[in-house]
């Protein structure tokens, strides 16, 4: 099958060979797929992986259970064993024995076909375009943020980044009533806020002053969780969405000093994020700024570099 | 008066100037003060400090209101506005226009006289000696870590650190049922742990298992958070008590992937100390290494920072 390989270096292959599904799991044909920051990280060195990229989907079910053939899916990411502790307290996205999609030990989805446990599935409903599909996972993390971090109307919250994950994180909160703006450097991604009616700040306008409730941080570097301390205020809490591949040096002295909160926050509820998008609550269209077809997924990435990009989607079996 | 100050490298002085109480502030004549890791922080340029050092200590009331004057006293390090709304808000800790004694805008308690406004004075009962009391302000930021996250009986918890702060946080979360261990990596001070029936762990025999519900790092380095990240379970809460100089390398990402609460944790409840010492609850006489008199206070620095020194003892005023 086609592949975009990650092994030291980014490769497209046409003879990359197919997966065989185990018991309960499906063979599920992908249509599109999204190129996220973690893909990046990924080929930075972040959790030393080697194999298909890509964990955000929509696709078909070609072998499986009767009842899910031909219906159109997007996947849970972790994989679980639904014995251990963390599976048996209902925490299984914690389960020490996983693999996840593209990210530890199992192939992605930049790739014709994947193998999914059943209980992954997630079946899309007709009102919801294969593009639109595509950003249920990532949605899902952004709704992720309000399940660990309830927000009131009294609160003012503030977003740190204005890539991918932000935007969709805004628009996430801009469905409660609290006080909300988004921080960036891109005037690009800004204006897409401001259009979704999101207050937006230049980064270098900012005049930080430790007034934010709860600030997200999901820059994707070691200097947003800087500008984050620099806005919540005492005893505040701060989300943290950002990995990357190498650790930069913070100063987590303001975090001691004011007592501050912060919550680690990964991947999140499907039914939540694919909700969200079937009764047109968060837009997705506006983020994609270019659809490429897999062959040509090394361009993708490039295109997914440039600054002014801000989703990239890969066609593969549309 | 006699002073130890601190202005890029550390003095003694005997001709440094008396302060002069302001309204509602007492003088307080200091009888013995504690050198704490804070201390060898400023020294390395954490929190741009000049000036007198010093934050632990026990004193007598030497000009203030009638009902002070003569009483033993420690005092609460944060003298705030009252006004702003972090005060208001029963936050005072937290007061964005507070001084900070020995720490920030203010001289601290290594010399004769500090001058504290009366609100910050807490009595020390006749059963708790000087050189107890001087461990007032460390064990109510001891105590500090267990109001911020309530622990139970079902829960098993680790202390990574076993300088000064740690012993007291383990002695303090020992009054609890929780299952307990400390983490360092000095055989005398785990030996000091061991001695009041707390598990020890060599760190170098330490085999991290994401397994801890709650672990509080106070080792005073970056390190520390390092280890911590790796002991903690999934959704389970790191205490953060260290503050340093420098922002070392650290790498968040477990704490992002495992969804780990931090928690920054700084100043305590002095009553609590206080009734702890006054009731035998937890013991600090076994951490005094060293009490040295104030004129010979360079010296006290150099064994302080011996490894196996505990606690050193300033004797100013006895």
């Amino acid at each position: 099958m086609r592949a975009l390989v990650f092994d030291k270096t980014l490769s497209f292959r046409d003879d990359y060979p197919d997966p065989v599904p185990a018991e309960k799991e499906c063979l599920v044909k992908v249509r599109y797929a999204g190129i996220c920051s973690t893909d990046e990280a990924l080929m930075q060195g972040y959790m030393g992986f080697k194999g298909v990229l890509g964990h955000e989907m929509v696709g078909e079910v070609v072998t499986g259970p009767d009842a899910w053939v031909g219906k159109r899916v997007a996947c849970e990411i972790n994989c679980v064993c639904q014995s251990c502790p963390m599976c048996q307290a209902g925490l299984s996205n914690h389960c020490p024995n996983r693999t996840v999609l593209g990210i530890l030990n199992k192939d992605g989805c930049f790739a014709d076909f994947v193998t999914m446990p059943v209980r992954n599935l997630h079946e899309i409903p007709d009102s919801v375009s294969d593009e639109e599909a595509v950003f249920v996972e990532p949605l899902a993390a952004a709704w992720q943020v309000i399940k660990q971090v309830p927000l009131d109307e009294r609160m003012h919250v503030s977003v740190v980044g204005s890539g991918k994950l932000g935007l969709l994180i805004a628009q996430v909160i801009s469905t409660l009533d609290c006080r909300l703006d988004v921080v960036g450097r891109n005037p690009h991604t800004l204006e897409l806020a401001e259009k979704k009616h999101i207050q937006s700040i230049d980064v270098q306008r900012l005049a930080p002053r430790n007034d934010r409730d709860v600030v997200i941080e999901c820059t994707g570097s070691p200097q947003g969780l800087a500008i984050a301390q620099q806005m919540v205020r005492p005893r505040g809490t701060i989300v943290l969405k950002s990995t990357y591949a190498d650790g930069g040096k913070i100063d987590l002295a303001p975090t001691v000093i004011n007592e501050v909160n912060i919550v680690g926050s990964r991947c999140g509820p499907f039914a939540d994020a694919i909700a969200s998008l079937a009764r047109r609550q968060i837009d997705v269209r506006s983020m994609i700024s270019r659809t490429i077809g897999i062959e040509r997924g090394l361009e993708a990435f490039e295109i997914n570099a440039k600054p002014n990009t801000v989703k990239v989607l890969l066609k593969i079996n549309p």
